[in-house]
């Protein structure tokens, strides 16, 4: 066992890594005053929000703890020890969401700067500030389960029967990440909507201004949610996915016999194989470099690929070294190397759906085209073919998984199944650095908009974050199979906690909770929707507010749309200077906050307290059914809702870039392209808060389930 | 047995009734003759379609009567017997749509004509019209059934082992209307949609002339659609649920032991309860009727409502009659009181999802009134508020279902579920006569309209048509309901024919098939729209075409379009007239006959050889989770889709009529109303096309799977 602590070695590295970058983004030229000014507002109002969130969820934190401790009471002192567990892992979730966010709001002037020069160096930039995100999230799990881990089975023992309460106890640090990504997801992704569509609908087509505008009062609101929900958010997600699965496949692990007794190693393997991944994250962040005038996607591939093929050496070496050649789960006889095989089949499966998603949501490809040419015949069509193909979108990765679960359930029984979950995760920390980059790039543009730098800057930034596309689509792939194959990891621990056989579906109480459990999703999503409907309303007035009520905003609107910026003289340049600070940026950056801060409890409640409901009332097996509903309904409808907003985007997209159909050239300001925007705007809420939300759900319905489990056994 | 006549005899006097009614339509009055033309051109397309359809039908008919005959080759004498069955059940099918659509084409025009003297008798002709449809459906029914339960069970014998060769040598039958049933709906709705989308587009927006008006060449095809779609495809799907729910509830019947043996009479209640249904829906006929001056709507509830009551009382009569004290199912004892119980739980869940149908659909609700509020910021926020609607929708209803099931299944085991199930639909001939008045009344306001009576008869008309809403929505309640309890009762029935004793979920085979199962009704869905969009785009294209090429109709609309009506001249009047029979009304309904042909296939074949490929590869209980997934997915999207497509709808009629939100007064032409037109357009393949569908997959899928049991136990 002493060997655990090169876990929390790497651990302890992953975080240096993170220090060590983060200074060094400190050390990069902010730019101009007016951008440093514009970074600052940023990042204080990313800051502003985390903060009032967090104070919410503290409160949340302590009364499930102590709810937590009591439920568990009669169970020796696991009881304060869960509550340990629960309040540590929202911290690290919690930690990880701020660090990431805190350097990407640093990264982005800094990006901004950098693309002033040169695209190499810009890229440079916004992938350090990614890899701080990505070495963070990684780094604070392993640490945090390593060293948990270490204390508890140092206090009870890892014996067949006292591994089984260290595990319900570890579980308790799962629950705690689950809780905080889900509020931080939801949160975030209301805030971001509501800020964008509030900029959009009122700057955009009401004022006539372009996008990112300085004289929009929602513009930094705006940016600070693509901060707050694509980096915070997405942080706390892969940290929920990363821990859910190490703590899925620990609990299988543990009710494997090999050579006829409980063999530790199988418990033991998913941290090693977390820890080597951070290692070989750290490895790959240096294989992403490019000289200038090279091809930045070639460096994020080989970042991204390269490290893949690296992990899945290293998985091979600590399965050889770690397990017995042959092993028993289930009655059934498994091999290390069905392992392995299972491994590999998660890591194939996770591309396989990602390059699905590209191929429904990627520019010029035959679905986002057939969305564009029903534009053509007004919104109502390009609303019906984006539905369609949103839908469609379901069967290929559905199958995918299907036979993902199959094989390597065939390969290596549940455990087989975890650790499918756990190969697409290992490298979670290279991953997760590639799809924060985007998000930083994106905001990099947005600065330079709003700095009125030269186009060729916003052109540069633009070009990174185009590159990231055919990346950040195979790490939703990721996303969504490895929350499928989590759940179902997660599921199956559960059962084996509970002690259950079979989760029968004829019996009529089962199918009841399959039913109920399916609807959930429905439920969710209409209460998501309806929370960006209502705080994008909220921040509609506001913009309208300033605009109808701030003079000298009201003047640089009508000078902005009467007269050509060349023909402006002194008197008119005074009067817009003037005007630049006049818009009250702070006060939409507060309704945003506080309208996600209050939408975000009733369906974050819904999540945590549904499976609590159902499983106390109705019993293990029921809950069993409602876990199944859940994720079936769940999976399908992030994959449906994520894949619908993505085509309608790039839909909008293509058009506004100009595309020839049916001989006639489709342009911005055309019919075709409102019927576009109307598609694009549906598809907000869509691919941004209720689609990812699900993937979290999911999870953390499994991972109540599984802390409950020897409460309602 | 020889009570058995009884049975076939109920049926005869349903077809009898039928026969009669039929004869009082042809007697009543066409009206003029351009009424009599107009009703003919609907009638002549309304069967060109049937016919078409018949035609591809019956080759798919047969193909799958000689594969049933070939699978089931090695099993004695049942082989040929089971096709028979299949194609007695298709032909039934066929031939109750045949039947209702021919007396509802002729009452059409013949509620048209009573309209223009008072309200009442055209609300006598037009429930007569729907009466000929709902007793010939269940007559067809009980006859179909009745007979080759006589036949078979003498041929095999109705101890306790030939029993299930009969049922399931009977279950063929489902299979044929099941089949039927799907390809009506779904090449119903294309037809309808296609026709109607196109109608609206090219008419009412581009051509500027009001619906229904006859210079649009595709109003004939859109009246064709409201009879393909909604009343043979309606007609279709009851008879399909009908049968379904005996099927099922007889063949779990069989599985009971009374005192330790076998008791034929748990198999034959289900045919008495249906026979006695239609008496009780024969009586329900003659307490519909109103006095000149009197309300339409309390004629209809009392027809409903009071059936419904006499049914619960016979109900009550058959079961303490037929069933012993107490009896086993599953090991577990049950009584026949329970039995009972189950019953009115099945129609009391039924009657509580259509409430809450209602709620999220009628006009003047609060989910309705959330969508027309949010049609003022535009389309966009229309259509995320209706998929919120929509998908919020789905709560309600599934926790009734949840808790019908479970309650259910407390009283009276699997057999309760089934018998719930068949509760709902005991008295289907009245509930289809009242659904399908509705249809009939929207239809003669489209007669009138293009007859150009006076606006009094169409007020008149209009009246008739909303007076059924409420009775509609209860009616599509029951649909939605009983297609889950049929399904369950069917999936329940497939257990006892394989003999497997669980469906498990920690089974990884199992958990595959209910993601494949659960992703399905996403790729229909997506399919039918698909099909929708393809068949409109055609129809839209003629009917451009028509405006662009034939003189006359372009002259004509530009007169309507220029002049007001009172200021035309004779050369006007006498063009316009000329104009009016110019239009190729002939080339749209061949144009959506053939696209509706062509597109039902696929989506056709994916229903039936999705179960037939999983059972055959993986065996019957990954066939289970498959039926399992399609099942609670498909009642979601069926909920979501048609509850969605329902509130937009409304939504929009809330506008056209004027209402007031914010102090702004909303009318017809304003954005607002823009943005309405949009959702609903988006809602139509929703509510009629895929929604509805969606109701005959889950229930084939099942009995498909019924009838392939033997071959795959």
């Amino acid at each position: 066992m002493n060997n655990l602590f090169l876990v929390v070695g790497a651990g302890a590295i992953a975080m240096l890594f993170s220090f060590w970058k983060t200074t060094w983004i400190n050390k990069q030229n902010e730019g101009t005053n007016r951008m440093k000014q514009i970074g600052a507002s940023i990042a204080d109002g990313a800051m502003a929000f985390l903060k009032a969130e967090y104070r919410v969820l503290s409160i949340f934190v302590i009364a499930v703890a102590v709810l937590l401790g009591f439920a568990n009471a009669g169970r020796q002192d696991s009881s304060i020890l869960i509550s340990l567990s629960f309040i540590v892992g929202a911290i690290a979730s919690a930690l990880a969401g701020f660090l990431g966010m805190k350097v990407a709001t640093k990264a982005n002037n800094r990006t901004t700067h950098a693309a002033r020069t040169s695209l190499a160096t810009a890229l440079n930039v916004a992938f350090t500030g990614g890899s701080v995100m990505g070495l963070s999230v990684v780094g604070l799990g392993v640490l945090g389960l390593g060293g948990l881990f270490i204390y508890y089975s140092n206090h009870f023992g890892y014996d067949p029967i006292n591994i089984k309460i260290v595990l319900n106890v570890i579980s308790g640090f799962s629950l705690g990440a689950s809780s905080i990504a889900l509020f931080a997801r939801v949160g975030g992704g209301i805030y971001t909507k509501a800020a964008d569509v509030g900029a959009d609908l009122v700057g955009k087509v009401e004022a006539g201004i372009p996008e990112d505008h300085p004289l929009n009062p929602a513009t930094i609101a705006d940016n600070v949610g693509d901060n707050v929900g694509d980096v915070a958010g997405m942080g706390a997600d892969l940290f929920e996915s990363y821990v859910g699965s190490i703590v899925g496949s620990m609990v299988l692990g543990a009710s494997i016999l090999a050579a006829g007794v409980f063999n530790i190693n199988f418990v033991l393997l998913p941290l090693f194989i977390a820890a080597s991944g951070i290692i070989v994250s750290i490895i790959g962040t240096f294989m992403v470099s490019v000289k200038e005038g090279g091809d930045p996607q070639k460096a994020l591939n080989q970042g991204e690929f390269g490290s893949s093929a690296i992990m899945i050496a290293a998985i091979y070496f600590l399965i050889q070294s770690f397990l017995p050649d042959t092993f028993v789960q289930g009655g059934v006889a498994f091999t290390s190397m069905g392992v392995f095989y299972a491994t590999v089949i998660g890591l194939i499966a996770g591309l396989g759906i990602g390059l699905i998603t590209e191929h429904y949501t990627g520019t010029g490809t035959s679905p986002v085209l057939s969305i564009v040419k029903q534009s053509l015949t007004g919104p109502a069509t390009n609303i019906i073919a984006g539905l369609g193909v949103g839908m469609q979108s379901t069967a290929v990765p559905i199958m995918i998984l299907a036979a993902g679960i199959m094989g390597a359930h065939h390969f290596a029984g549940l455990y087989g199944i975890a650790m499918a979950a756990l190969g697409m995760l290992a490298n979670t920390g290279i991953q997760l650095a590639v799809d924060a980059y985007g998000p930083i790039s994106d905001n990099a543009g947005g600065i330079a908009e709003m700095a009125e730098l030269p186009a060729e800057v916003r052109e540069r930034t633009d070009k990174l974050d185009a590159v990231g596309n055919t990346t950040a689509a195979i790490g939703k792939g990721f996303a969504i199979g490895s929350a499928a194959l989590t759940a179902l990891a997660l599921f199956a621990a559960f059962m084996v906690q509970t002690d259950i056989d079979s989760i029968d579906i004829s019996n009529p109480m089962v199918m009841a909770g399959l039913f109920v459990g399916g609807m959930l999703p429905f439920l969710f999503s209409s209460m998501a929707m309806g929370a960006v409907g209502r705080a994008a309303m909220a921040m509609i007035e506001e913009v309208r507010r300033q605009f109808r009520d701030i003079p000298e905003l009201k003047k640089a609107l009508d000078l902005l749309n009467l007269k050509d910026e060349n023909d402006w003289d002194e008197d008119d340049r005074a009067m817009y200077e003037d005007a630049l600070g006049k818009a009250e940026h702070g006060k939409c950056v507060e309704i945003s906050t506080q309208s996600a801060i209050k939408e975000m409890v009733l369906p974050g409640l819904l999540a945590i307290s549904s499976p609590v409901f159902v499983g106390f009332v109705f019993g293990a097996e029921t809950l069993g059914g409602l876990l199944a509903g859940v994720t079936v309904t769940g999976v399908l409808m992030a994959i449906f809702q994520s894949n619908a907003g993505g085509a309608w985007d790039n839909a909008k997209k293509m058009i506004e870039e100009g595309v020839d159909v049916n001989g006639e050239t489709l342009q911005k300001g055309s019919d075709a392209h409102k019927a576009s925007v109307v598609g694009d705007t549906v598809g907000d809420p869509f691919k941004d808060t209720s689609g990812p939300s699900l993937n979290i759900l999911i999870k953390l319905m499994s991972v109540v389930s599984l802390v409950i489990a020897p409460l309602i056994a």
